[in-house]
């Protein structure tokens, strides 16, 4: 086996196929999962049928029946520390980080030593949109021929599953830094978009991705585990003080 | 892109699907040659109506079109000088060398600079027989968990051809990420500060060393250099609200 032989690594990925629609494809996801020893798969508003008919499949495997079903994006990625997407996208404007999935895997097995990650599809014909990928730390893209950059997503899935527990070559130490869940930085991003709000500053910019391009910011913040619980102390006060100068001065 | 870049060579790839039954199959596997730059597809026996059906599918692409059909293993590899196979067996007795993908890639890759390469994928049931694997050289096996060792047929022929593009070592590094200058994180330090006198936040605490305490927790972010003009901007905001409303209210 490859550099993720140990079980309890290759147990903190989750897998997050976002409004995937053709069963057929959720199946080959859980599959690949299993030939390469991943079990935690979730699902984001799938398309109902097709998710049901993936199930109910016969062989459907043990990664299936236990999926999990989300009603977002930042429901199903909460838990991880870091949330990595995948894009077939070459020269569309992106405001993320692009990483080949060589270098993206390192990064993600080193994570998955201490804590865990979700690793997104988005759905077969519009990939993730810019609010799923919002959520996104960085971004894996497979390197495909211009001709035909568009993966199935069954195989992608294979081919990012397989570089992960693609025997590599020493594979460097575990990170030592603890870094926010994907939760916290969710709360410290809606605290910040609220007092934001409080004081004018989206108002004054008319561009429709504000939000997105905020959360964007705070999470190439990195923020520590150990400083959540200040930033969310700080912004709050600070948003009590907005609302309440605005109650006595108006 | 990867190790191929060079066409000459990729052209020299021969996938060869041998007794396919599922036209899906076919599709895909047609489609994974085609995302990372392989032309040449042959078929040996495929289950016919499967066949055509692979071919008449709308969207079917160029691969597909110019698929070669064959009677036989020998006569689908005859210009080949180097045959490999492909198993996902692990411990019934192989009279063959196996080898890794990362491996067998880099020999496939070596010998592609120079003459043609048959790569052979066998049956979705019963995979390469002996007989086929007589005209093998040696075999790829996907390093597959144990629990479910038999891949998709689709989904391994994008591992083994994702691993003849896939970035050698060294090709292309992670992208260097800039990072806010000190200068710029204490103007940003500073004007958070502001903001939290303004709030009432440095009040609260009797601690000594407050003010330090949140120069560490800023500097252990790591604001990146584009985004240093947003986060000033964003404060700068905050901080003209609060004082604004400090000055109606009061």
């Amino acid at each position: 086996m490859g550099a993720l032989a140990k079980t309890a690594e290759s147990d903190r990925l989750r897998v997050v196929l976002v409004a995937t629609r053709n069963p057929l494809n959720i199946g080959a996801a859980a599959r690949a999962m299993s030939n390469f020893g991943f079990r935690h798969l979730r699902v984001v508003k799938p398309y109902e049928p097709a998710f049901r008919e993936a199930r109910s499949a016969v062989g459907a495997s043990d990664v299936l029946a236990s999926a999990e079903q989300f009603e977002s994006v930042a429901e199903a990625v909460a838990d991880c520390t870091l949330v990595v997407g995948t894009t077939a996208v070459r020269h569309r404007q992106l405001h993320h980080l692009l990483r080949g999935p060589a270098d993206g895997a390192r990064l993600i097995r080193k994570r998955l030593s201490a804590s865990r990650v979700a690793l997104l599809f988005g759905s077969e014909k519009f990939g993730l949109s810019n609010t799923d990928l919002s959520h996104c730390h960085w971004l894996i893209r497979i390197p495909t021929n211009e001709k035909n950059i568009s993966m199935n997503l069954g195989q992608a899935v294979a081919v990012c599953l397989y570089e992960l527990i693609r025997e590599g070559k020493g594979t460097r130490g575990p990170e030592k830094v603890a870094l926010a869940s994907s939760a916290e930085v969710e709360r410290i991003t809606r605290m910040l978009l609220e007092a934001l709000r409080e004081s004018g500053f989206l108002d004054m910019r008319r561009v429709a991705d504000s939000e997105e391009r905020i959360r964007r910011v705070v999470r190439r913040l990195k923020i520590q585990e150990r400083d959540a619980v200040i930033w969310l102390g700080m912004l709050r006060q600070i948003l009590w003080k907005l609302r309440s100068g605005r109650e006595t001065g108006e």
